[in-house]
């Protein structure tokens, strides 16, 4: 092999935090209507209710899991080698598509055959797929056929995973209680099926990306997390880009942009997508504009065109394309704050400024669906106008913007591609909801997917949280997938404990927004994790959250030794102050009189009472 | 002296870090009707507008300061003196109180006299003052006899800051623009009044706090944020106690609640409130548990009334008070999923089992009122009864209590005491906005002070944030004060860097609060930092933001270089790749050409983009 021995040698093994499985977890499959149809679960085992507190068997609790092979100790992991191929089976079943002898792009077969890049080219590429001539791939497509894909069970499988457990558990304690929201119903592959044809979801998925575990995006399903990763001019390495790709999901994304725009994007890309089990998305203007040296006049659709078939034969999953930054919606941003700040907007606003014409993505659009629908690539059209400051929120600008969206989208749909829609950006909480109604009467009810919004400007630094605030609240309102931001947004580039915690965040504001729209089942993880709480069972309190290893370094960092992990207490209020442990005891005085607390009083029993001061209170030392 | 000279040692200094001014801030002082009344603010200086970009003053920005003279370089610090006395001369113009010979409680002169405690006690205590008999002392008082005293024009005087500044260079830039909540309206003492009055607001203020600044809570005020401090059994000193409040109001903390659990709470509170300018609180019953040994059945009114007085006569400003948990609501709790996780709550619960009998702090309610007017403590009513799960929020036994408060709430502003009610807990989005309604309607509009809410259990390490979501929404809704939730919350107690996570989390949620509620002039703040954004003022972006320190090492973790706080680009996107340069670029282009980008569109200047594209657009290269 040629490889450049310093890349093979960083990217050989994977450092052992990104593909250590979580703790108390084990990774299993459940298989669908066929054998190769096995869909990925972290299963997370529970201690018992400890005996002082009625000595139960706790089910172990059944999580979504984006982290793919990675996390499970019987896959052969070689990044060298890429993921398994799991989705040709399916993809061939079709009958619908070829596969081409090499790249058919101008771009991509000049990097495939410069002798420059050996060290640095993916070694175990395969040929490029296309959908054969009038044929069209899509997975809306299909649903509109009335076909029900091996990727829409996958997807109806995955996202009914928290049936199982807890909530069986709970009713038989509890019986008679209402569990509202805990108790899922369960979603079929046909209403998946019903979803992506009426284009209120999509589920994004290459055929030139087998190595794919698919996934949905609409406002009926879990809300998703969209991770950025990619390098700038500035700094970072292509196997620096992989292992965040696999941070990324190993903390919950559900999806990664690369958003390169150093060298080597077309390489990077390969080995982001070959080792990828989550779709990746990308903005192919920005690899368009390294190719003209930056000079965003010199674009043209020929080689935007060039760059989009170069990313869709390589495997990219769903392209965020401008198309709305049309020449006559420049003018109304000359009043903001902070003008343009998409960069793919304001590369397009140069080029209309600079031709004084319309924007060629705008015009071509009808050939950008055709590129997309022989290869499955999904609309993630961009908001190149968004605000950029709370100045600037639900401006004109913003809003003719997707009302441009929505043209757009009507037109993918007519070719059957599938589309989501890019929101902003910054905007105060009382303007949210205004958002996503625009977004849903403008776009047709396509799925949003939003940068935050950030609520407020004040706090650089911390803009994970101003924006994490408002993607809850989006995501509550109807959002369908939100774009991290990390503490570095506005001053620089993450590493991967920003990309940690931006996901973290993100994932917290996601499942708010499950749980208050009331998804089936969202409220288990919940329930277990108060259940293990309440009961001081600190390694399951740990293990069910979103980041059991920061919760178990929290913990420690006050009580390090290991018997702290079974006390009834915690540091917060010392043994004797713990309002829990209160709750508990007299919960213990009650069953160990044969009365529920109800009757305790209710019967007025107050000699029972009296015993109880009578006996010294000893009720702590009775474990 | 007699004092511990390792104590003396640890508190004879403050750490640096906790009283270096801001960054290119200073102390500014507003007066307002008398000499003594000065209000303190934190100027912020910005610099100039690149030439480039047409260049301008940027005029400085006036922000709230909670920090005390801790940030004022001409103040001297001494924690062994404590503040200087600031309300005295106010409160005996009043001529409605006394000073004591000394402390009337029992417990206040028992540690008095306790020659052992000589080395922990503060040197400079001064007599406690009292109403004179018959006098009720209260802001409510005065507000209703409809007099406007001096603390009330303080706070109108501290409300009205964000008049100054940016809105009048932002409508000079922009005429005829609609700036919306930018423009302030302005606050009056009489409005002040009107609210104190009305009961919607209150002042914190003890008279024996005459170190205080003060403040006020109400939902037409500023959303205010609490930090909880306090040692446990388990760890910290009362140097500690001190210091950490030091920088709880660094941060921004409008209120400090001490929760000290563990010995020597008496001394720590006298420390820590002779030095510190905002309001403090405290939850007596943790204190009079200590002097039971910890056994909540032998609580009795006799010691917890002798422990008001002891903490009124110390100036602690409000008490958090569980009176609402009634020996009726207890079994309301019996099949919840955490039970009862309020200390307070289930010390009570405890209490009433015990006894099987009606709260003393419900039974006594008049005779605490009587207490509270004589010094102007403010009640805190507690939610004994909050939900520590998402799956037990907004039950039956939350809304009796919630009910419960409402009738105190009546009885207390019979005695013109001021009223301000606990809320929860753990609420997932969509049962928040009810908890507020229902808080509005039970509770007569009296102030509401929420514990977050945290919108999901599953995170724990990330508390500050799965509740700093619910906190910006309750905020939003009407919500007064948000009492922080740090890092830690669940795992252990907060060192200093979770305070401080802790409390920027939570001015942002009471931010993000101000902006969605209109509140006048909030937005100037994200103005000026978005313009210095826009403008690549990176200094000043930093030093607008509510943590310079974090945001600036943020940025140089990529780029230290000090030239790079010049540059026109980050290492976000790279020199080439930045969209509010290129932003720019166009705008500097139109301005060099003579013509508006409206124009440049709108006459159809072709010729002028030709002109453009032949100069090879050299843009970047214009500086």
């Amino acid at each position: 092999m040629n490889a450049n021995p310093k890349f093979l040698n960083a990217t050989a093994e994977l450092e052992a935090d990104a593909i250590r499985p979580f703790p108390n977890s084990r990774k299993v499959y459940v298989t669908g209507s066929r054998p190769d149809l096995r869909v990925p679960f972290r299963e997370i085992s529970l201690s018992d209710t400890p005996s002082r507190q009625g000595a139960e068997k706790n089910p172990a609790v059944l999580v979504y899991d984006t982290s793919g092979p990675y996390t499970d100790p019987d896959a052969k992991i070689d990044i060298r080698a890429g993921l398994p191929d799991i989705r040709t089976p399916w993809i061939e079943a079709r009958g619908d598509t070829e596969v081409l002898p090499g790249p058919t792009s101008q771009y991509g077969n000049q990097r495939k055959h410069d002798p420059a890049l050996a060290g640095l080219r993916f070694i175990h590429t395969r040929a490029p797929r296309r959908a054969k001539a009038g044929r069209n791939v899509t997975q809306m497509h299909y649903a509109r056929q009335g076909i029900i894909t091996p990727e829409m069970e996958f997807v109806a499988i995955r996202e009914n995973q928290r049936r199982e457990g807890l909530s069986e558990m709970l009713l038989k304690q509890h019986p008679g209680q209402d569990f509202g929201a805990s108790i899922p119903k369960v979603i079929t592959p046909e209403f998946v099926r019903d979803e992506v044809a009426r284009g209120r979801a999509i589920i994004p998925c290459n055929i030139n990306h087998p190595e794919l575990e698919p996934m949905i995006i609409g406002r009926n399903f879990l809300v998703k997390v969209n991770a950025n990763i990619g390098n700038s001019a500035l700094a970072s390495s292509i196997s620096e880009e992989v292992e965040k790709m696999v941070w990324a999901i190993r903390w919950g994304g559900d999806t990664v942009m690369d958003l390169s725009t150093g060298k080597n994007i077309h390489e990077t890309r390969e080995w982001i997508i070959r080792n990828s089990p989550v779709p990746i998305g990308t903005v192919p203007i920005y690899q368009a504009l390294e190719k003209v040296d930056g000079k965003a006049e010199e674009l043209t659709w020929e080689i935007f065109r060039d760059t989009l078939i170069e990313q869709a034969e390589q495997g990219v999953d769903y392209f965020t394309i401008h198309a709305g930054v049309r020449l006559q919606h420049i003018p109304l941003t000359a009043k903001r704050m902070t003008g343009i700040v998409s960069r793919g907007g304001s590369i397009m606003a140069k080029w209309c400024l600079a031709h004084h014409q319309e924007s060629f993505l705008y015009t071509h659009f009808e050939e950008i669906c055709e590129i997309m629908k022989a290869y499955d690539v999904s609309f993630s059209l961009g908001d190149g106008l968004r605000p950029g400051s709370i100045y600037d929120a639900n401006d004109e600008a913003q809003f003719a913007e997707l009302k441009t969206l929505g043209e757009l989208t009507k037109i993918a749909w007519k070719h059957d591609v599938q589309v989501m829609i890019e929101g902003p950006g910054h905007v105060p909480m009382h303007m949210i909801k205004e958002n996503m109604d625009m977004q849903l009467r403008y776009c047709h009810e396509a799925p949003f997917y939003t940068l935050g919004p950030l609520t407020t400007d004040i706090a650089p630094g911390y803009d994970h949280i101003t924006s994490g605030i408002g993607a809850a609240m989006i995501g509550w309102y109807g959002c369908a997938m939100l774009c991290y931001v990390t503490p570095k947004e506005h001053l620089g580039l993450p590493d991967k404990e920003d990309v940690r915690v931006g996901i973290v965040t993100y994932k917290i504001a996601a499942h708010a927004a499950d749980l208050a729209k009331g998804h089936p089942g969202a409220q288990i993880r919940d329930n277990a994790l108060s259940k293990a709480r309440f009961e001081f069972r600190w390694e399951d309190q740990f293990n069910l959250g979103l980041d059991p290893d920061k919760a178990r370094e929290f913990h420690d960092a006050t009580l390090p030794q290991e018997g702290a992990k079974q006390a009834h207490f915690c540091s917060m209020c010392g043994p004797h102050f713990c309002a829990m442990k209160i709750t508990q005891d007299v919960r213990d005085y009650a069953k160990e009189k044969g009365i529920s607390e109800e009757e305790a009083i209710s019967v007025g029993l107050q000699e029972k009472a009296v015993e109880f001061v009578s006996k010294g209170s000893e009720l702590y030392q009775k474990t």
